[in-house]
């Protein structure tokens, strides 16, 4: 009998994490779980018995409503990593003797790699130790990355606002068509893979000519065939408009940001950060031909922007998590939700579970044979992809004239 | 009689500057005038006679509410400032060639203070040489610099997806709110006047903490006072979020982003950028500090996002435009339409006219009296003047998941 469980947040947040507690929340009730607790700060607040009752939210209708239009984590998130057993016993021993504290049956974590890898682990060590959780990953990631599931809760959102962004500014910086022409590139997020950056080539349609080139980490990036490209299109056209993911490199490795100003290169915990990537190229091209340029970074307005988020989306993220609580009380564990494309027209979808084992720590990038590298465009088989996954809004909640959210007390 | 007139816009573009031509369109049409035409890319485009007629467009309702939810310059822009008459008369003359040419009885042109000051100066010359032709300008510029006018149509959606925007981003700062702090730094457009800035303001309320410091090109920056006010906030809080203006500068007139590094310091056309103040404030901070740090900024996003207009915007900007015209029939000439605000609660605006000779080259600054700069905030007296502003929304319509735009054939 599952009376209680257990739901985390971990990672960068998204504009829809919040929908994947919502579908636990909400689902776990339907199939008469007792309490559903929420882990502040994810398994971090969690070691520190950072506990809450979902109830005292979300009982109200109203409130659950808000929690689906609220950008970033309800819950607040972590970034830590779970050592292997050997090194260190204690924080699983720890882990488990919360669990059973608070009498908890199931844990669910939403997250991408990383949090997936978490899930794993406590599985894992379950399974040595003969506990009797249940352990299930709910997917999350603005990255689109995670394996076995057709795509990823967030990601649509993502792309929504990266698009509809996309079309804002290509108007914005078509305005001065009349004089010389200006370079506006738009830096994406993505480390190793461009799913985010992908998201431009939505922009094209019968009211926006899109965007004039798309650069991605799936591909080394030549800085003369940028330059050349550049050139081409500014001997035609007033307006160039060039989405980049920030993890762009060159054929040697080194990130594109790196050619700037190395001030820029390292954060406070000695990774590279790699924004800037457009700022250089920009730049770089005013610097060799004059051209006016510009450079915009989408940033963390990508991921946090509810307010546009698609409906689409944030369905899929309360079915994902209803699936993972379907699954626990099937005595699952150790697995993730994923979402199974079962049809493109009409769009419809499975929800099913899959081992764990198959999916943590595994990174999936843009198929290359979805990338037009001759044209640097994304070819129609993405654009039918990703469609269907921003298709729909969920319009935002005003109050004095702002999107309203909801706050942990 | 006034039975042709024409509209141009100009200037940096805004999310609603195509609800003012839609303003000029509509009141014409009510009005009886035969033809309206649109110059394209402003008083440039004109020269070259580029010109279109508005009823191959917006007869059709559906395409008349689609130009409302358009951004940027439906006919294109211009940044051309008129010669002084005696060091070329030439152009005028072409002017005025071409407006006799075409028949046309009034121009209108919406934009700031340059636009304003092409109207002073076609005004000045029609007087001096007895032309019968009226110029109206439409006031327009999300930097809300125009004096007379309570507040200039464009602001208030700019400090609505400014406000939107800091409130989504204050969440995703948040997030990691277990561990150390995190410094957010958001840089709003502004050069010398801070208004777009003070928007950051509006996000506090109920559901928002708000953002812990505004920094305006209104004061002279005090790059000691910034560091220990960061050193401050840290010590209490996990996440802190700082809204600056790109124009900030210390006391020697120096701006912040001239701090960094000097890539970034001039544009193609020897122009000061701006940009790049938060970054440079991010880095100062993370290198003295340690702490992590972010930079985001807005940049054109934030004059772009029609998606997120204010609904009072919209309309503002639409009766500004039909002002205009009414003041045209009224044989008026050389003048501005205004917004005059009667009453803050219920919020209530008359629209007038002013003499263009009081408004044009002048800019407007945020009242010193409305900042608190001890606490690096706005006082309550700038949230009354600026909430009435952001209310209301004009839903998107959409098509294949995005915003739908109209585009010039």
């Amino acid at each position: 009998m599952i009376k209680k469980i257990i739901v985390g947040q971990s990672g960068g947040p998204t504009a829809v994490i919040n929908s994947s507690i919502a579908g636990v929340y909400k689902k776990a009730k339907e199939l008469g779980v007792e309490t559903v607790y929420g882990m502040v700060y994810g398994i971090e607040g969690f070691l520190k018995e950072n506990i809450i009752d979902l109830d005292d939210y979300f009982k109200d209708n109203d409130n659950y409503e808000l929690l689906k239009r609220t950008p970033s984590a309800f819950l607040g998130s972590c970034r830590f990593k779970l050592p292997k057993f050997e090194d260190d016993q204690a924080v699983y021993e720890k882990i488990f003797e919360i669990l059973d504290k608070y009498e908890i049956d199931a844990l669910f974590y939403t997250g991408g790699n990383d949090s997936m890898d978490t899930i794993k682990m406590l599985a894992d060590y379950a399974a040595l130790n003969n506990k009797r959780q249940l352990f299930m990953g709910v997917p999350k990631t603005i990255d689109n990355d995670l394996p076995i599931t057709d795509h990823c809760p967030g990601y649509g959102s993502a792309i929504k606002y990266v698009a509809t962004s996309i079309k804002e500014v290509i108007r914005d910086n078509a305005s001065f068509g009349i004089n010389k022409p200006t370079v506006l590139i738009v830096e994406i997020m993505g480390r190793h893979a461009g799913w985010l950056t992908c998201g431009a080539a939505l922009a094209k349609g019968n009211d926006c000519e899109g965007v004039d080139a798309i650069y991605l980490p799936e591909e080394d990036f030549d800085m003369d065939e940028f330059k050349a490209r550049v050139n081409n299109l500014v001997a035609t056209k007033k307006s160039v408009v060039i989405a980049i993911s920030e993890g762009i490199h060159d054929k040697d490795g080194k990130f594109i940001c790196e050619y700037g100003d190395s001030d820029r290169a390292v954060d406070a915990f000695g990774h590279k950060q790699l924004s800037g990537s457009a700022v250089t190229l920009a730049n770089i091209i005013n610097k060799e031909t004059g051209l006016k340029t510009r450079a915009i970074e989408l940033s963390t307005l990508q991921r946090a922007a509810t307010h546009i988020a698609s409906l689409t989306d944030i369905e899929e993220a309360e079915g994902s998590g209803a699936a993972a609580v379907q699954a626990v009380f099937e005595g699952k564990t150790g697995m993730m939700a994923t979402i199974m494309r079962v049809n493109n027209n009409p769009y419809t979808v499975n929800y099913e579970v899959y081992d764990i084992h198959n999916i943590a720590n595994v990174e999936k990038k843009v198929p290359i044979e979805w990338i037009d590298s001759q044209n640097k465009q994304m070819k129609q088989e993405y654009l039918d992809y990703a469609r269907p996954l921003i298709m729909g809004e969920l319009t935002p909640i005003y109050e004095n004239g702002l999107p309203k959210h909801i706050v942990r007390k």
